[in-house]
This record gives structure tokens, sequence and C-alpha cells, in this order.
């Protein structure tokens, strides 16, 4: 492939076999702009995630398809944590010599082969259509920018900001995953995608993650909750955003934290496995509050498959203590705030 | 500046401070997704542009403002280029460790303060607001990925593939500016925003550039326009580009292109002036075919400060020919059609 114009007609032509009659897209990729029809009694949601190499991801254990799906995925989830409905991708590419594709076939086509074969698969499941992006070569680093636009109904979409005193604070899915996931890889563990074992589900967990789509769609459409957030840069950070923008504080129960059980992996001392668990980030699971009288309808939504965890609930903010205060192991005691510094490293 | 969050906020600060009430503006920064309001009857237009040092720009020579200014003005270029308004920007910044802030008045938050003054400097300007972004650690390169959306009325964008035979050819401005300004940086000259020169304007042009977003909006509006393209690969490539989407041919006079008198500073031989010229890039002029007939009303929408010169014909296209055919200076040629590409370096 000796110029940039091959590498973007591949792309343009996956992106329009998924996507023969997609209602609102008036044009995909090939002119100056993409161009989206507009609905009056909608809004548009639109969220961008920067992954780059050494800092967000590492070749030398990526797998990959693995790599295109988790670069949706984090945006995904951004949509999902609105209450919305994902349908339009845009994609960066800044891409170093060593994987420049220079033969049709050699290792490096291979390489984005995957890429976009898991790009496209989490972004076909999910009725999302690529309509745009740029390419770049870079000195060295791999650098992908993940832009996804949604939709909701007006006034429909589901801030940070809307918690209220007396509401239960719920969590899907379980934390620590992604954390002892990625404790595995710096170790030397390797992703296997054929084996199923306690550490290949955190390593997916980390390299993969499945974001809440549907979950996130459906709490947005039932009206019933009153703030969301998705829990990418740890739980205790993540719910302090969403404590500090609606003004309120948070009382968990810590028994009722689903914490993975794979951190048992990592032969921690309870402590650690503790801060690692709500501190690790990457989970993307939805953290969300509603008031308690709904839990069935939350339950009833999340169905079988998807865990639902009530872990605490809303109470006032008291200037002089920590928003989040955990209970259900001896006295009463704040939570520090550990979270991730994007300016030490990663993106979430 | 310890963290990210405080430089995020400084942003967000800025970004709020000149967009008050903006009409479609429901959320800004801050939230998992920003929210925009959607209108029956008019269409979404969106841009993505991944700027990378060392290729797209190199800071031993860069002005902060002007980068800002510049990271802008690309996308502002392809929103014109459909005949759009632009709206709203998002933001990824990649940023190097030789940049992250440290103190408060550091010479890396200057870095960014003057950064921003260009880049909320052109924004306004043009009633653009930030509305979202993403920010990572790099281990070495500052990356940026620029992202705009805009408006038009619904079927109103103009895109490459509307260009009819007979229809007239017209150009903004000049080309080889941009190309003549590199050349001279990378022969050691540097910009001096104090100075007005020929060879300052030329290294304006390149580090500085102006988006047509006046013109293109008019030409969107007036719908006279059958076919645009901003001109950031090159002339020649760039109305090869919309010669093919259009299937048709263009029969250029050679004495019609506006070549920037910038480039006699660089000493070429006149065929090599001509290549840069046509083969340059990065003038982020908008080409564009009407009718004939309506050229003075393009010409009152141009005004006397913007140059428009008619440089050609739109003709049928031949499968045995070149899609550009040159005329003016002795028998009828092909022009040959070099461009950019990226993936030797570069992004436009």
């Amino acid at each position: 492939m000796s110029n940039e114009f091959d590498f973007i007609e591949k792309i343009r032509q996956r992106a329009a076999g998924g996507s023969a009659t997609v209602p609102d897209l008036r044009l995909g990729i090939g002119d100056d702009t993409a161009i989206l029809g507009e609905e009056t009694g909608r809004e548009t949601l639109i969220t961008v995630d920067l992954l780059v190499e050494e800092i967000d991801f590492r070749l030398d254990y990526a797998i990959p398809g693995w790599l295109g799906h988790k670069t949706l995925a984090v945006s995904l989830s951004d949509i999902a944590a609105m209450g919305g409905n994902p349908r339009f991708a845009l994609l960066s590419l800044g891409i170093p010599p060593r994987l420049i594709p220079r033969q049709p076939d050699d290792e490096r086509s291979r390489f984005w082969e995957e890429f976009f074969d898991g790009y496209f698969g989490l972004a076909h499941r999910h009725g999302v259509s690529l309509i745009g992006g740029d390419i770049s070569a870079t000195p060295d680093r791999l650098s992908i920018d993940s832009i996804v636009l949604g939709h909701c109904r007006r006034g429909a979409a589901i801030r940070r900001n809307g918690a209220r005193v007396g509401e239960a604070i719920y969590l899907t899915g379980e934390v620590g995953a992604a954390a002892s996931g990625l404790h595995l890889l710096l170790a030397g563990q390797r992703a296997n995608p054929a084996e199923r074992s306690p550490v290949q589900e955190a390593i997916r967990a980390q390299l993969a993650p499945q974001p809440r789509v549907e979950m996130g769609r459906a709490l947005g459409r039932s009206g019933l909750v009153s703030a969301m957030i998705d829990v990418s840069d740890g739980l205790a950070q993540d719910l302090g955003h969403l404590c500090a923008e609606s003004r309120v504080g948070a009382l968990i129960n810590l028994r009722q934290i689903p914490v993975c059980a794979s951190l048992d992996l990592l032969g921690l001392e309870s402590g650690e496995r503790f801060t690692l668990a709500v501190s690790g980030g990457e989970d993307f699971e939805l953290l969300f509050t509603a008031p308690p009288e709904v839990e069935q309808q939350l339950r009833k939504m999340a169905g079988p498959s998807l865990r639902l965890s009530r872990i605490g609930t809303i109470v006032e903010g008291a200037a002089d203590q920590s928003p989040i205060m955990l209970e259900g192991d001896g006295p009463l005691r704040p939570l520090a705030i550990h979270g991730h510094n994007h300016f030490a490293g990663g993106s979430r």
C-alpha cells in the first residue's frame, strides 16, 4: 500500500458495508465533512477519547482486534453514561512507520485488518456507523482519537448533577477487573483469547472492556435515573465527581461494593486490594442514582446477565468531611479519593 | 498545576467565557458528553483533523498562539468547504512531559495560555464554542486532534461531486504561500509577528492560515455553487478529487492560476515554482465550480478584500487522459497530480 488513499479506501468500504441505509446519515467518509440529519425534539451527544501508545496501551501485549474494540468501547461508554443511543463514529489515527502497511498482505496490513475487525465488530453490534476521520504519520507512537455521536430525546440526557438526598446509588458489573488485568499484564502474563480462566477474564476486562450500551440506553429511556457517570477513572473518583456536580455526599456500604474476584489473583493484602478496586479505573461500568422505590424496574432492565448492585445512599454533603463516607466495617470512615491523573499517565 | 483537572478547569472557564448563551448548546465541557440541540430542516457537518509534532508542525519554529489558531483553522476550512456555518469544537491533546505545566506561571503554562489565546481568538471571531475534548500524556510528542461541527440548511451542503460540464472553476486567494513559508522555515528563517515583509507573510501563511469561513458560509447560503473542496493537499490533487467525484475533467488556464509572489523568494526555476504552487498544499483556499453567468454574484460575495480567480472550465472527462489539462503556455498538456501523501508525512 503505497499511500494513504488506498488505506482510507479500504476503511471506507468496510464502513459502508455495514450501513447500507442508515437513518440520518446523509454523507459518510469521502468529502470535506460528514453530513448528518437533525430532528426537532432530539439532542446530539458527542464525546472524544484519546488513546496513546505507551500511556494508554502497549503494543507488546496488545491484541490488535481488542485494541480496535477498546478504541470504540471507551467512547460508547460515555454515550451510555448519558443514557444515549450511539449512532456515529469518527476516528483519527496517528500511525508510526513500523505500522504503515507497505504490501497488501504484510504483517502491518494484518494488524489493521484485525484492528478494524474489532472496531467494526463492536460498531455493528450497536448500530454505529463510521462516518469520518483523519490519518497522519507519527514519528514513533501510535495515537488514536475516538469520537462518537449519539442521540437522546430532548431533555432526557442523564447528567452528573441530578443526584438528590435519599436516593439509592447503583453500580453495574464489578470493579477491579480491569486493574487486576493490567497488573497481570505488567507482571508478564499475556492474553490468550482461546482460554477461559480467571487470569484471562481479568486481562480481557483490561484489553477488551464491554461498554454498557444497552443498559445506558434503557436507563435513558426510562426516565427513572437522576444522575449517571461511567466508572472510567475509578469508582471513588467518579463517585466524587457525581457528588461534587450534584452538591451532595454519599454513604457507601463497603460490603455492597461488587469487587471482582480476579483481584485475589494478585496476592495483595486486603487494604491494597480494596484501594485497587475503588481507584484502579477502566472498568467502564455505569454508576447512577435513582429513588429506591424504582429498584425493581431497574433490576428488570439489567436482566439476568448484568449484575446490578445497590452500593449506598445519597446524603447531605458536609463541607467539613469527605463527600464519600464508608460504612459496614467498624466505625464510619471517609473514602480516600485516589484516582487516575492523566498527566501521570493514561486517558479514560 | 499538579494534575489534569486544574488544566481542564482553566480551559473550561475560557470556553464558557465566550459563550454565555449559545443557541443549541445544552451542555458543554464537564460531563461524559456534550449535548447539542437539533432542528428539523437543518443538517450537522462534522470534521476531524489530526496534527502531529514533527510531522505537521515543529515546535522549534512554532509560535504557540499561531499553533492554537492553526489547530482550529484547518477544521474551520473543512466546514467552509461544505458551505457550512461552524458552531462547535472539541479538542484532544496528547501532551509530552516537557509541555505539562508544573507551576501556575512556568514556561509550559505560558505555552498553553498563548496556544489557547490563538485558539479562542479564532473561535470567538467565528462564533465557535469549545464544548468538549480529552487530554492524555504522551511519551514524547505533542499530538492535537481538532474536531469541528457546523450547520447548514437541509440539502444545502456543497459536496465535491456536483460539478457539471461547462461550469467555471473558481479559487479564492492565492496558492503557494504556505509552501513557500514552509521552505523558508526549513531554511532557517523564523516567524516575527511584529514584522511585515514578504518573508513574514509567507511564514504566516504556513503557521497561521486564514480559513475562508465567511466566503464558505455565503457560498453555501447562495445556492449558486455546484461543487467545492478546500485546497489543503495542493490545487492539483484537490481539483483531481473534485473531478474524480464529479466524473468530469478540468481545463485550467495556466496564466489564471493566482500564484503567490512569495514563491519568488525561494530562487526556484519556473517549473519548480509552478509545481510547488499547485502541489505544495496547506493554502486552505476554496476551490469551487459554478455556472459562469453567476460570476458577478460570486465576486460580490468575495467583496473587495478576498481575491477570486476564475482559473478554468469543467469539461468532459476522458478515460484516456489526465482529468486536468493545462492551456495558456504552448500546446495543451496534462497537469501532473503530485500531492501530499500523509503516510510520507503530514496531515491536512
